[in-house]
């Protein structure tokens, strides 16, 4: 498939047409092709997002408070307490594909409010509010994406070196994205950046979705095995590095893509800004640092066997695979959020500005 | 193929019996197949070194001595200057195959000395010393190993979790290898070391050929991604980091496997002894700095198409493919060789023990 096949403006997750399902792009078969397909079951919303067809936090959270809506529309609506008790069930299990992103929890939170708040309602008035919820979920997505884009612009200047690790582009979000979000925007304003995407073992979203995504824009990309990143920044090729995040705990240590703790350790080291890319939501103060932060562990056949034409270790061997790590507060230059941008101390500047 | 069904002393290179070729593992196939193959011509040489079916400085020099062997002996040997000038245009062409480890030319500088020596000798007395150098150069290097894992062994206690990155065992030299010698040897008296192996991209050395050997020896073996480095290291894994190198500059400068450098600066961050291993050839006093070493560039396909059932980026996408790093002198906590450990500051310490 050429890059230059697919339309410019995609969207990585949205309600279908006849809103009886959610649709999604499944980011597991980029590069090689573009598929929509339709998630119309609980079950259906939570493998998606399990096995990471819709990825990246703010997607997941979109596509969660969709999942709900149209989960919700088919449930038996005779009396509120047997339609809240069921909308409950799907709730619990849809957040417990996955743990480490606050977004999605957040999310299926809001939904749950728009039902609670309103048990005095109507079912289909009960419905509707569902439905306005999850939009503006989205809505709220793209606002931000832009706002944060803009924030990050203040910190970079035209012909930067960019470093970037896993993907935090409009697949991850909706339009610009978050980390990404100020290269986009940036580009179209004739800065020049030259990206270095990290490949981001063991699944790969930096060289099969964020160069997609750069490259697409015309953005001069280039990418790298992970442990490049130490070449790269000694090179003299980086002024930045750029990441996304999961959670941030109260204290500013974030959890991102796994990986992200070591570039900030190298970025230290080779004096580089490092700056951590989110919406305010990203920011949990019910985590005081980075230790009360669930790590999710994932299978070890995504780093032997996933991908490959054949295994590359030998089927016995124990494989670690955490799917984040925790970066130290020290470590990061700068939280850009849609609300402004924190610097450290961290639990002082994100109080601040966002609770 | 079960990591059961092989012989357990594996030798990587060595003569076949009828003196006329080069045996070689392919390295390339493992750990799916353990393939023989025989090299005959300076072409097969150069293609096996270059393609990694033979890789690891030492295993490389001595598939390099014993090429020049086999070559030489099917050389017209009418004239000592026609026999010596194909000789070196043999020489230069498996010389210029790979150029950042040491061993390569060193071990063909041996086997020229062995020719200019000797030119008042008739040819086939000087074809038998050239046997006698090539087994000397294999000889000397497990000789080396032994050694090189004695010294180890004093840096590290029974228990310790060790990281390494990609490959310095057997398979990379003979016997013991050197980064990893201190492993077999320390698992052979009742050490024991819980070892996490980095998977090394591009070519995944470390997940292909570590794993397979430590398993193969019994030794505790967890594989992980280049970028979980710093995670295994911040959760308290790991006591020390183990790597082998390719070329060593004077003031302690390393080369070695892509990523080594970014261990190196995480291994500081968080306190934990970054140990380099390798015969004193491999330090090249003929380089004064890291930045005399020259860094072989690689082709961007390794990173995105090998191994893979699809690719993983878009084809269009530039690559940036850096064999090697170098790795700064005051992130080696010691070098490790066959004549004992020299420590910071290390243009003194090298010179004093090796020169």
């Amino acid at each position: 498939m050429k890059n230059t096949d697919i339309p410019l403006q995609l969207e990585s997750v949205k309600l279908s047409e006849d809103k009886n399902s959610v649709v999604i792009i499944d980011q597991t078969l980029l590069p090689n092709r573009l598929e929509y397909i339709n998630l119309y079951t609980p079950e259906q919303i939570y493998e998606a997002i399990y096995s990471l067809k819709v990825r990246g936090a703010p997607a997941i959270g979109i596509c969660a408070a969709y999942g709900m809506y149209v989960s919700a529309k088919k449930l038996d609506m005779s009396s509120y307490e047997d339609f809240y008790k069921e909308f409950m069930r799907i709730k619990v299990f849809i957040n417990s594909c996955r743990p480490t992103a606050v977004n999605l929890s957040a999310a299926l939170n809001r939904m749950e409010k728009a039902v609670t708040d309103n048990k005095n309602l109507c079912m289909p008035d009960v419905i509707a509010l569902l439905e306005k919820e999850c939009a503006a979920v989205h809505e709220e997505d793209i606002l931000m994406c832009k706002a944060i884009s803009g924030y990050g612009l203040s910190l970079v200047s035209g012909g930067d070196g960019i470093l970037t690790h896993c993907n935090a582009g409009p697949l991850a979000t909706s339009k610009y994205g978050t980390g990404l979000g100020t290269l986009f925007l940036g580009h179209e304003l004739g800065y020049r950046f030259k990206v270095f995407c990290g490949e981001t073992r063991p699944l790969l979203q930096g060289a099969r979705i964020t160069v997609f995504e750069l490259e697409r824009a015309g953005i001069d990309t280039t990418l790298i095995c992970d442990n490049m990143a130490s070449a790269v920044m000694k090179n003299g090729f980086i002024n930045a590095c750029f990441t996304g995040c999961d959670r941030v705990a109260a204290n500013g240590d974030t959890a991102n893509k796994i990986g992200t703790s070591g570039i900030a350790v190298l970025a230290k080291y080779y004096n580089i800004p490092f700056y951590v890319f989110c919406p305010s939501t990203t920011v949990d103060f019910d985590c005081k640092t980075g230790d009360d932060i669930e790590i999710e562990f994932r299978n070890p056949s995504e780093i032997k066997i996933k991908f490959f034409k054949e295994p590359v270790a030998p089927e016995t061997v124990k494989c670690y695979n955490p799917a984040f790590d925790v970066t130290d507060n020290s470590l990061i230059t700068a939280i850009i959020t849609e609300k402004g941008i924190c610097e450290p101390p961290f639990y002082d500047s994100l109080a601040k500005l966002l609770k």
